[in-house]
């Protein structure tokens, strides 16, 4: 099957944007890769989507696709092989429920907690661990996001996987350790050895120097 | 095809309960609705939606599905005839992109604009306008979001098609009229026309009625 012409708008350091990497990786699709700089993004960018004005954005033969969980929708559509949703409908729910859930819930706690002024460190910290709790109830069980062990779900639980240990350690911060959140800790150390993801993530001390240099960055200029 | 046990968890006044029985309705599924008291919690929502414990949610032969967008998906995937999403990959992606857009920026702006306090009066407003500008040059460049006519971006926009409408009423608020946002306030109008949803949004009176009784109930509580 033809490959089209493929660019993808991206930072190497975005979850979003290695999940996209991740999908194209998976089906064998050729892309070019473009790094945006977020600081002064491109006018590809800004007219690729012009509504979020954020990456990643897939552009297939032209056409440009935003969002990483639709572009990942788009990719397992588009080529054949290796497929990345499952195929029973209910199967395909509960991935996209599951995937839903760490973008619209997870992600945002999470990253507010380790970012939080010392004023709303409580209660920041407080709802992120709430959704650790939901995370580590459901790997505990080892319903393992609802039985759903699809590349789908893999490839979108990456922040949980990978990202947030990651980021725990350029801040200095530990939400989730060993005795907290067992199963979850437990995942997030199996995560990179899983065959979906392992050979698509960006070498570990190079993403902890990234972070590292962004928070004093932040921090400095505050 | 064998329609199997269809219940599904909603209330009548929301717009995330109605999207689901309008994809029902639109595919002739045969459903049991049961509304749940959201101050009174049925044991079978909060077992059946545990991680959100939140209306709608499908029951399938005994397998809950919660999120409209995730259900609606489903029943496309599930039931044959009258489709839902596109068939085209490209297509479907933009149905997908809008239908987020809606419910991770649309409605929680709107909302928020609609209920806020005194303080947060000013900064929310103009959160909630730049959404419905973004809308509004959607529309007036008639590309109708995307220039997707999809039944389901039809039916994830009827938050902004009618319900955004009867809250305003309900609330003697006006964000957009026909001068500010004159493509949107026309989409509004023709809304209810549409073959898609036309028969299967709940009365207007009623849905005014019951959103303003709402808003007196939580003001007065304040």
């Amino acid at each position: 099957m033809a490959n089209g012409e493929v660019k993808l708008l991206g930072t190497w350091a975005s979850p979003f944007s290695c999940r996209v990497e991740n999908a194209l990786k998976l089906k064998g699709v050729k892309y070019e890769f473009i790094e945006e700089d977020l600081q002064n993004k491109s006018p590809l960018l800004l007219q690729s989507n012009p509504v979020h004005k954020k990456i990643p954005v897939l552009i297939h033969n032209g056409k440009p696709i935003a969002e990483s969980l639709v572009i990942i929708e788009y990719i397992d559509e588009t080529w054949d092989g290796n497929p990345i949703l499952p195929k029973d409908p209910y199967e395909r729910a509960v991935a996209r429920f599951w995937a839903k859930f760490f973008d619209e819930k997870c992600l945002p706690a999470l990253w507010k907690a380790c970012r939080s002024t010392e004023e709303e460190k409580e209660k920041n910290v407080e709802e992120a661990l709430g959704v650790l709790k939901i995370l580590e109830n459901e790997l505990e069980n080892k319903k393992f996001f609802g039985g759903n062990t699809s590349k789908m779900v893999v490839i979108a639980a990456n922040f949980i996987g990978y990202w947030f240990g990651v980021i725990q350690e350029a801040l200095g911060v530990e939400l989730a350790n060993a005795e907290s959140f067992p199963a979850l800790y437990n995942y997030m150390n199996e995560y990179v050895k899983c065959s979906h993801v392992k050979e698509h993530l960006p070498p570990r001390e190079k993403l902890v120097g990234y972070f590292r240099a962004r928070f004093q960055a932040t921090s400095s200029s505050n």
